[in-house]
């Protein structure tokens, strides 16, 4: 699209925060590093501590040639480069435990490359899994990483998860509140700007086109308003106002066909009212395969679907593929990719 | 196990009620009536109209060969029979339109099989695919079969539904109400009761150490009473009941991986809280394949789980291996398989 071969080329520095030390993050670091696609698509900027990437390193068998710079002078760099924060020697860390120490470790990367993506020193992030009983030790009253991002950066704005599986994305109105709160949340106002978010996400992610599917509240869609009147009263009207803004947008649907319909591939999101409406699908179709997205920040947030698998921790038997994929769509979702020619993904 | 010839080869009477007249049920019904492997399990009584019956027939390409008897008269058969009503002139209801009369006929072929069964004249029933619309131009009020029967048979139990797919049942403890009353209508009786009632359905289906998933209510399983209290008020405390009664059941299981779980083939059930949440799994597994259940009766009332397929009626595609399972579990759930060895059902 462009003549220039420079911008044709950029590659997005994309900081990646290492994980809980006690499971497979710093293998999946080291595989991340060393992986010729990820190389070929973006600058990765490592946040965490060379000890823990070289143990890491050494349990997939991989030698790593990454330099250290500071937060100051990242610069540019045609190779992956570590911020090495010395935040953490091996030893105080068992394998498959979760600890304060780890927990406070897999806190601070992940906040070094929030701010360093803040301050636009960075295009996105990715940060490998967490343990939330570690995170909880190290941050007392950590909830999720959509409310710990809000709060380290001070947004006034929600963020929201994501969850990509191959074609299709699973949006959600409402996440980590008990059931009987959902019905009670959902307002016109909160879907029609879920819709509308989800859509300049997937366009941002290279979908010119989204097709998005809105589910219902209630059994078989409330069958006419015998079992609850949500999506005559709320959703209904919400589908009917994004439409009408030039959403390709329908529903509601009924929940338990809603991703059947969507897998027959016409289609590229799955808008849920509620947590498990969505997880309950997505995590039957594979999503452990597949990636989670925090959208509505001015950068991508990804990571790999997948938790910290501590029972094979330190094995050398870890899968980077979710990691590379979170890696990749955090590139292809970064500002820069919207104005300039990046190379492929893969 | 007996050594009496007569026992080895009883085949429970199962009364088979023609459904929707404007979609496959016909169709389904000519071919099971045909069905060798139906016929080596079974003794099936049709209820319904000879001319529908036939015009099935001829739809799928079978002449049947099936004799007439009254419901006073089915007496010992060794082949199918047709209790005709000679309720419905084929002429009466376009093939794929939902009518007051086919609704009329297939309420009338189900209110009849359902009283030979509550009179002990046949040992269980099933039930070709209904058309909700239709049903309630027939029978206003309608809402699904379990108020029907419970109505139908002044039941003051309520009548449950099981969905049934190869190897996993899904119980549910709520159904057909809307999503916001589902925490408040859960009480540890209700979930302690549904477990007992799905074990002895198993059992009764042939399984003898049936083992049992409870799910969830709120996302991650309420994360320790951070999203909800019901996991620790009122789902433990039911499971923990449960296992102290002597019930193999665990619980309660994150909702998003519970059939995640189950699928592994160690379980038999999982029994989920409301609606949605069985139906969003099974669908995506494949349930159109599967059966329904109607369990809490002293006889057991069984469909297939697909609908009419009104946009295939009369073409003789219909494939039947959903109706055939249908009547083999019926026939598999009979009292009198309970007490006697019958022949097997595959």
């Amino acid at each position: 699209m462009t003549s220039k071969l420079e911008t044709k080329t950029y590659r997005p520095l994309i900081a990646l925060a290492m994980g809980d030390p006690a499971g497979i993050s710093s293998e999946l670091t080291a595989r991340v590093v060393a992986s010729r696609r990820i190389a070929s698509a973006t600058r990765l900027v490592v946040v965490g501590d060379r000890r823990i990437l070289e143990q890491g390193a050494r349990g997939v068998g991989l030698t790593l040639d990454i330099e250290t710079r500071s937060a100051d002078e990242i610069g540019p760099a045609n190779r992956p480069v570590l911020i090495d924060l010395g935040n953490l020697d091996p030893k105080e860390v068992p394998i498959g435990e979760a600890t304060a120490a780890g927990g406070r470790f897999a806190v601070e990367n992940f906040k070094t490359a929030l701010t360093l993506a803040n301050l636009g020193r960075v295009d996105g992030v990715c940060y490998m899994p967490f343990n939330k009983k570690a995170m909880r030790l190290a941050h007392p009253g950590y909830d999720d990483e959509s409310r710990f991002i809000a709060e380290h950066l001070r947004l006034t704005d929600r963020v929201r998860e994501f969850n990509v599986l191959d074609t299709i994305w699973n949006a959600r109105v409402t996440s980590h509140i008990p059931l009987k709160a959902v019905a009670a949340t959902l307002t016109v106002d909160s879907i029609r700007a879920e819709i509308a978010l989800t859509a300049e996400c997937l366009k941002r992610s290279g979908i010119s086109g989204p097709r998005i599917l809105v589910a219902a509240l209630n059994p078989h869609a409330g069958d006419g308003g015998s079992f609850g009147m949500e999506e005559i009263d709320i959703i209904g009207p919400a589908v009917a106002a994004a439409a009408a803004e030039g959403f390709d947008v329908s529903g509601p649907h009924p929940a338990d066909t809603v991703f059947v319909t969507a897998l027959k591939g016409r289609y590229h999101a799955v808008l849920t009212l509620y947590h498990d409406q969505g997880q309950i699908a997505m995590k039957l179709i594979g999503f452990e395969r597949g990636v989670t997205m925090l959208g509505g920040l001015h950068f991508p947030v990804c990571t790999p679907a997948h938790g910290t698998a501590y029972d094979i921790a330190g094995q050398g038997i870890a899968n980077s593929l979710a990691s590379e994929e979170a890696v990749l769509l955090a590139a292809k979702m970064t500002a820069v990719a919207d104005k300039e020619s990046i190379a492929p993904a893969r």
